[in-house]
């Protein structure tokens, strides 16, 4: 990927303008190279607002509408983002490849397995890509830890862990059940909900897809008492005060490795606390913590005497010292965008891949095994915790060396 | 448990003299109610230094021998602490309390479930308690924690996690395989090894086997590389270099509780990292994590401005304000023994359990109960992961109200 210049125009469908959508279409209108020429998304007020921030950016009001087809399914649309709710995602996105338009979805879970299945057949059969715009893939610190690992600062790569934490409960609660596609999975589901922000930076780690795949896990899920307090204290006076919910507070979900590493993923989004996304990369060499920033590097880390010598340090300078080279690229041309600059790294990832016609770095097989993970912890779960078989979504060609050039970032 | 006074003299067998039970024995003599009258070890050298240390100590050799039958089954012993490797735990226990002597055992895992069966029906024929000396129980911090949950900091619990986490390689790799217990575990076992360290001040937070219980679990190892690694560097010309490690690096379980919590524990040996028994307390009003000594209490805890608005706060104040009341009376009289004073603390209980013929604090059930993790995890593993029943071995006593008032620093 080079930051430092701008390709053939790209035009855009925008489908989705909540929260989301609306911050990264300031994104995309900071690159020049990029326009929005169609936009949707099903409440009028939305819409109205998006063409607002488009046409202020730009002088021109984008084509908008309240159907996701009728904004995809236009001649000057060459790509679409597809940012709505999580369970709109996959069909959306098989329409746009159905209508030969290049895809991008924003991070969430999948509600079955078929429904990743047809993703991919639906890209095989088309020729076109899918690409899960995971940001935390693009992180700083994320990307300095893909560096550290692959200079093999931690030795051999044997377990890592991630966690989405972040304390949900007064969004979950809200009032207005229908503008918030979070709501009803909580109240309904018991599963892995959100699994891709931990996973998506630990599956380039571990190669999974290229050289290594995800073969089994197992979920369980404590019980659901977090939001239900929360909305009985909270909302006293609306139906949600008794509303039965379902999803358990603490969802662990172990994943085995055909290569033999183990990744442990939590959702964690009812409960009071600080927010985490709970990294941990274990090696034979050493070791990178999230909680508490700390490292501790064999023959490098500092030592005391006594039974227990080892001590942690902090990761500051490593981080800076293995900064990832894309992000130094970035430093120099000036950070920006949302989530301290992932944004705009991964949105660039995409555009880049529509201008060179090239696979995107995060491809149609990543983006159906991490959002399969969903749908088979709510299995797992719903089983008592019984394991299951992740699916091969790359019918072996994860063992194949495949080249793709947009990787290098990841693949090194 | 009063700190404060002896009671009548107990005199014990000391059955395992190595490091632990040598180091414990120093503890012991520190209090004038006890009186260890029989030691015993397979290997003389280390008999014949705690006979010396006790001569020292009290003027006086014990009786000493190489078989613990002989060494337990005396007129003058009127308990045994059995500190021996981890697998000869219960077989030795078993013959004490069939013998008429009151037991207490040093931590460790079971090989089977039976043999946690066993236990118990011995001591239900027997009528003589067990008692599992998990000191960690007794530890400053656990203890604040569990005053801190028992008077509702962190609302409804909801999930807690705790590891053995602690780099033994060079332990383990040591070259007298005969005398290092652990090493045989390692090389031909895969199963959560040691989960009583973190699970037993768990059990106590949510009281089980008192009102609850563990259900199920479910375990996963990741693949062995970190300790063969160190032996083909450590040991390159020892038969070690090229044996075969079962153990998984990092053992991942996951516990369902009776009430709907759920537990994780992570046996982790083999890999460099810091020590820690990475502690974790979920609850619906707050959050306690080890690593980082991080605490968020809702309502408590400063918030800052912005969507991510919790921080979490060190809990050092919190560990002062709730400093459980026999830390108080602890800190007093002076803290003692090793592994911080926690020792002294769980062979106060045994003894004065013995000075008063009552239940020990952590009885048979609940040895039997933490034990059975190490062989069930082990069944799990070796079938992929599959979820496994826990044993009730109260047979039903846990939904009873049972009173015993030697665990009145648990129970409140």
């Amino acid at each position: 990927m080079n930051l430092n210049r701008f390709g053939q125009t790209v035009r855009l469908a925008v489908v989705g303008l909540s929260c989301r959508g609306t911050s990264q279409i300031r994104v995309l209108l900071d690159m020049p190279d990029v326009e929005i020429t169609s936009v949707c998304d099903v409440y009028p007020d939305r819409v109205e607002a998006a063409c607002q921030t488009i046409k202020d950016a730009r002088g021109k009001e984008p084509f908008h509408t309240l159907d996701y087809a009728e904004c995809i399914d236009r001649p000057d649309v060459d790509a679409a983002i597809i940012m709505t709710s999580w369970e709109t995602h996959i069909p959306i996105a098989i329409f746009a490849i159905r209508h030969g338009k290049r895809a991008a979805i924003e991070v969430g879970g999948a509600d079955s397995v078929d429904a990743c299945w047809q993703l991919v057949h639906a890209s095989e059969e088309t020729g076109l890509p899918v690409m899960m715009l995971e940001n935390c893939c693009y992180g700083d610190r994320e990307m300095a830890l893909l560096n550290m690992i692959r200079q093999n600062l931690f030795g051999t790569l044997v377990h890592c862990a991630g966690s989405y934490a972040h304390d949900l409960r007064d969004e979950i609660g809200l009032g207005d059940i229908n503008r918030h596609y979070r709501q009803r999975h909580f109240l309904h589901r018991n599963a892995e909900l959100y699994p891709t922000h931990e996973l998506g930076p630990i599956a380039t780690f571990l190669r999974i897809n290229h050289g290594n795949r995800m073969t089994m896990l197992t979920s369980m899920a404590s019980k659901a008492s977090g939001l239900h307090e929360w909305l009985q204290k909270n909302r006293p006076d609306t139906e949600l005060a008794s509303a039965q919910v379902n999803e358990g507070d603490v969802v662990t979900t172990m994943i085995r490795c055909a290569n033999g590493e183990t990744i442990l993923l939590t959702h964690d989004c009812t409960l009071p606390r600080a927010y985490s996304r709970g990294g941990v990369v274990r090696g034979t060499q050493g070791m990178w913590m999230e909680d508490g920033r700390s490292i501790y590097i064999e023959g490098r880390s500092p030592e005391t005497p006594g039974y227990w010598t080892h001590r942690f340090e902090s990761d500051e300078k490593y981080m800076e010292e293995y900064r990832h080279p894309l992000w130094r690229q970035y430093n120099e041309i000036g950070v920006r965008g949302g989530h301290d600059g992932m944004d705009y790294l991964v949105l660039r990832a995409f555009i880049e891949s529509v201008q060179n016609q090239t696979e995107p770095p995060i491809d149609v097989y990543d983006t159906a095994a991490w959002m399969s993970i969903t749908a088979l912890s709510e299995s797992s779960i719903a089983m008592g915790s019984m394991p299951v078989p992740i699916p091969d979504f790359t019918n072996g060609r994860w063992y194949n060396q495949r080249k793709n050039p947009a990787r290098e970032e990841f693949e090194f």
